[in-house]
This record gives C-alpha cells, structure tokens and sequence, in this order.
C-alpha cells in the first residue's frame, strides 16, 4: 500500500506521486519483519517492498561518537557509502525495483549526489541513465556523474526545473528515480534508522541536513517501523538542519503556514538548496510528531562545522555539515544525539576550504 | 622479528628501516593465527602486529565481479575506505602501534593519499600531523588533507624529496608513518588478500597499481602467511602495473638490473609516481616467486580505464585504474584475476574527465 503525505489517499499500485493530488507516497508495508541478516542495507530485506536485484555495498556505513565533547553525540557517516553519500542506500531499493520491471532506461533530478548515486548503480545494472542537474553543481560531482557514463542534461536554473525536464521523460516509458518522487527511494533511506537503533537502540535526537526532506521522513518512518512491531520502544525527537538560503520546510514548521518556497537560493550548501521539497509535509508530520525542530544555518556556519568535523576525521561536504552547525544553534539537546554527516568531502572539496 | 628486505638481516626490535643497510623491513610474526571475527581490518586481528587503538572502519571493500566479460574478473573497490583509498588499512595499524607509544606527532611523506589518510586518523585519535606532499599532488586531495587540520609542508620537487624532508623530523622525535619506512604499514595492508582469500580462495592473477611497491609487497605476504598456515593451498601471480612514466619495478623486473630512478616523471597517475620505490625489491621478488610479471602504461590508457570502469559502476582515480589498463596489456591470464582499484575517483576527479 502506499499513502500519499498530502490528501491521505490509499493506493494499491505503485505509483511515482499520488494519482488524486500529485503529492509524494509513502510505501506502507503490512507484512514488515524485523529479522537483520547479513550486511548493508540489504541487512533489512524483510523490512523492504522489493527483493535485492543491485547492490554495490551501501550503508553499513561508521556510527562514530565525538570525542571532547561531554554530551554523547555520534556521527553517522554516509560519505562512507559507495558514490560518497547516503543517496546509494535509496538507488540500490529504486533500481532493484526498476530491473523487476524490465527497464532500460532511468531518469533522475538531482542536486548532484542523487545523480552520481544513480549513474553508478545504472552503468554496474547495465541501464542507460539521463541525469538532469540544475546549473550550480559543482565541477567534481559533475565529473563524477560523467564518468558513470550517464547521459547529462544541465537545465537553467535550479532543482525544480531539472525535475521539470526530467518528467518529461516519463512519457517516454522511463523509470523516474528521484527522491520525492518515487516511494521506493526511501525505502532504502530508512535503513539509517535500522543501523541507528541496532548500534545503540533509540537515541534522543537525530539531527538531518535536510533538501527535501525525503531523508528525515525515512529515518523517523524507520523508527516508526521498529516501534509499531514492538522492537523499539520510542522514537527520536526529529531535527532538520536547512541552509537558511532555502528553509522552506523549517518556515512552514515554525509559521504553521504552508510550504512557501523561497524567492533566491544561494549557498554553498549545494546539496540541500532545493526549493520546493517533494516529502516537505511528511518531514514536518515527522518533525512534529517527535517533538523536534527545524534549523536555519549560515554558510559561515557551515564551514566552522566542516572544519571541526574535518579535525575529527570526518571529511564533510558543506551540506552534510548542517547537522553539526544546527547541533550548536540550538539549546543543548538532552541525552544522546545523532548527527547524520551525510555526503563525502570529496565531493566538493573546495567549496569550505580552498574556494573559501 | 623484522627482516631487512635488501640484506636479509634479522632484527628483534621495531625499526622503521633497516638499521645495517638502510632498506625497508618486513614484520616476520611467529604467532600467526587464522581466526577471522568481527568485520574489516582488524576481522584478522590474530594476523597483526599491534593491538587495535584507532579504527575508522577501513577494509572490508567491495570484491565486485566485472560483468560482460568472458574470463572471470573481479574489481577490489579501495575507494569506498574511509579517506577514499587503500591507506587507511595501514594508516589504522600504523597509528595504533605510535599510540602505544604515546606518540604525539606523526609525520608522513605522500604523494597525497597516504597523507589524507594519516591526516584523518590524526585528528580522530587526537594526535598532530605533519603532512609533507610534493608540488604536484591535485587540489582536491590538498583540500581533504587541509580538512582534517593536518599541518601541511608543500616541498619544492617530487616524493622523494618530501621523504627526506620527512626524515628530518624523526630527530625531533616525531613518529614517521610512510610506506616503506614503517614495516606496520604493509601490515595493514596484507588484509586485501585476506579478504579475497576469504571471499574466493586463492585467484590466480592479482594486478596491483604499483608506486612504491609496499601493496604488492603486502598482498603478496599475506597470501603467504595464508600458505604457511595451511590455510591456503598456493599463492596468485602478482602483476605490477606502473605508470610508465615512472616503472623503475618493471624495468628492473624485465632487466634484471637494480633499480634506477628515471629522470623526469610526469603522469595523471599521481599516486603511483614515484621515482625511488622502498618496496621495490620486495615487490620484484614477490613478482618473481609468483610467476608474475610487470606492465607500463601510458597516460591515455589510464583515462580509458578510468571511463571503462565508471562504465561498470566504479569512479576511479588515474592511478586506481592502472591495473585496469594493465590487464588489457597482457595476454589474456588465465582462471580467476583480481584487479586492485586503489583510490576512489573523487581524489582527483578532474584529472581523467575535466582536463582532458
């Protein structure tokens, strides 16, 4: 079953968003089964809606606790993950879902990472991938996606037009794989929550550099999953980090108003800079329902975080600092707290410290 | 017990380089045991030197079977280590036996990996480094090293410069954490054939991207071990691949005459380009006691490996490719080859796609 985040329409099939609204689904699983078994995010197949067709090793990635700090505070490190970010653990679910059904074909809108993860997992399954990026990204992931091979069509201007452009291609009998934008993607997401909890059980707060919101919304539904089948006995406070250059979600959080986006959105947060975030509302519910909280940072913000990850030995792009910056702008969050550092250094290693 | 790689002699004590001629050592153990628990580097903790003190979960990397290709072929993924390369499965074994030692700065001469990785593991286990690279080391990797807070020592001039630089802070009692010069480093290293033993059994043809010869060295040591256990029933033939711009292990290889540093050495493939190879000897014996053999290639050959391979799915950086290239080069190996794909193509990302 799938449950659409916006009008709450029931659907049987899969579909990419809600046939009634438009809005994105949420795969509602009924016969979900807690029974971890072997590695990575395939781990959790009896937790899954599909059976393993690709993988290249995702998630498994290092829980590291912060050393100096008195709180406990632990870094979930998906730079780890094949391409360099948590995306890999979504494509590997997505794509194994696409090859039940026969595709050749994968299309995908992208800050960067989403089309790197997907370009990769397309050239190792043998599929032709059409990745469509806004104008902003970053030479490295651009040379990244290149080098998969994959077909790159640069749109003008910013996320929202290069998912635009790559609906287009759904007539066209392609498979679409962004986040948001099929329900499978966070599927794979959840895992985090998995991972999370059998490290260390229920922590008090997870902070998530937040775009769409798809990654929030995963990891709170994982360790929603975990306590409707009495596995886990609570779920964290929900924290998204956003760049205060594109806040929608921390906005329509702290109005009560609807998502807005927003006019300008320039950051070096290149990866979370999305202005119109497709699991906006599910990521609030999430929000909400936990008692957590939205974030705002600042660029400058985001280099002191990449900085003082960086002198732990955790190499951060600018985005998947946002946890740590929001973890100091906000009171001091009791107990234990996780931090999701969630794409490579490497993956544009000069925004926070040569080009800075 | 260590043993000098050039003369032989046996020495009771650690010592980074041979105490009589000068050369690189070898750590002998005589209470070797196969008991593989746990997951990565240290799974084969009864096979190391050192007790764990830092890990950042290097090891256990992808052993992908390369598809559409008749003879069986597999691809060991370094990249997905923790800095993006092979190094950090010695960086972890290194840094634990200087924090025995109560070591507070480590120093490390590289041609940019090694230094990332020792930078890393530097400031998660709170220790100084002082990293001294040569000028030619790519942006992206001088920016990962800056991350990590590593104090950073540009030298006028290629890797060996760097080293004598680096050499010049032993006196101030400093610990010296580089390939070669540390015979714990290959230690760590020998876990890659472990984890293919354990994945495949013995293969009959491993091709190593080749610099200073320390990971053929150690690859072929611990296949070895494995054999004088029991364990194992043989040991793979081990191939070089150099850039051949710099090949002073193959041209010795193929000469049979000591090896020569050439005089200029300029290539895409950074990580390998070294001129004065400290494993070199080792490296050619276990070429030869293998039935091995040696393979140059050239710059355009490198890029050309590097697109095949992200055709498969893996971002490789120049040199991580080499052994790519190299196995196009020779005659078709028979059964079972392995080939080592050091580093992750985000070290360098531009170097095979952007610029060329």
């Amino acid at each position: 079953m799938f449950r659409c985040i916006n009008c709450g329409a029931m659907h049987h099939d899969f579909h990419y968003i809600c046939p009634r609204c438009g809005s994105a689904l949420l795969f509602i699983g009924d016969r979900l089964l807690w029974k971890p078994e072997g590695v990575g995010v395939w781990r959790y197949r009896s937790m899954l809606p599909v059976e393993r067709r690709v993988t290249m090793y995702e998630g498994g990635t290092p829980l590291i606790r912060r050393r100096d700090v008195k709180d406990e505070v632990y870094l979930k490190v998906e730079g780890n993950n094949p391409t360099g970010s948590f995306k890999d653990r979504g494509t590997s679910v997505v794509l194994s879902h696409a090859l039940r059904d026969g595709v050749r074909t994968v299309a995908v809108a992208s800050t960067g990472n989403m089309g790197a993860s997907v370009a990769a997992y397309c050239a190792y399954a043998n599929l032709t991938a059409r990745v469509f990026l806004p104008a902003d990204v970053p030479d490295e992931k651009v040379a990244q996606i290149r080098a998969y091979g994959a077909c790159l069509v640069r749109v003008e201007g910013g996320f929202q037009e290069a998912v635009r452009r790559m609906k287009e291609e759904a007539d066209k009998g392609v498979y679409l794989a962004t986040t948001g934008l099929n329900p499978y993607f966070l599927e794979g997401l959840k895992t985090v929550a998995y991972e999370i909890f059998e490290e260390m059980g229920v922590p008090d707060t997870i902070i998530v550099p937040t775009g769409t919101g798809g990654l929030l919304t995963a990891i709170h539904k994982g360790f929603e999953e975990l306590r409707s089948l009495g596995v886990a006995d609570g779920t964290p406070r929900m924290v998204a980090a956003q760049a205060a250059a594109a806040a929608p979600i921390v906005e329509a959080w702290r109005s009560h108003a609807p998502l807005r986006p927003p006019e300008e959105a320039e950051s070096i947060a290149s990866a979370i800079l999305v202005k119109e975030p497709y699991n906006g509302l599910s990521a609030i519910a999430a929000m909400r329902s936990s008692g957590g909280l939205g974030v705002e940072v600042e660029d400058d913000e985001l280099i002191s975080a990449v900085r003082e990850l960086g002198k732990e030995g955790v190499f951060a792009e600018p985005s998947a600092a946002a946890s740590l910056a929001a973890y100091h702008k906000i009171e001091r969050p009791p107990g234990r707290t996780v931090l999701i550092v969630t794409g490579s250094g490497l993956k544009d290693p000069l925004a926070a410290l040569g080009r800075s």
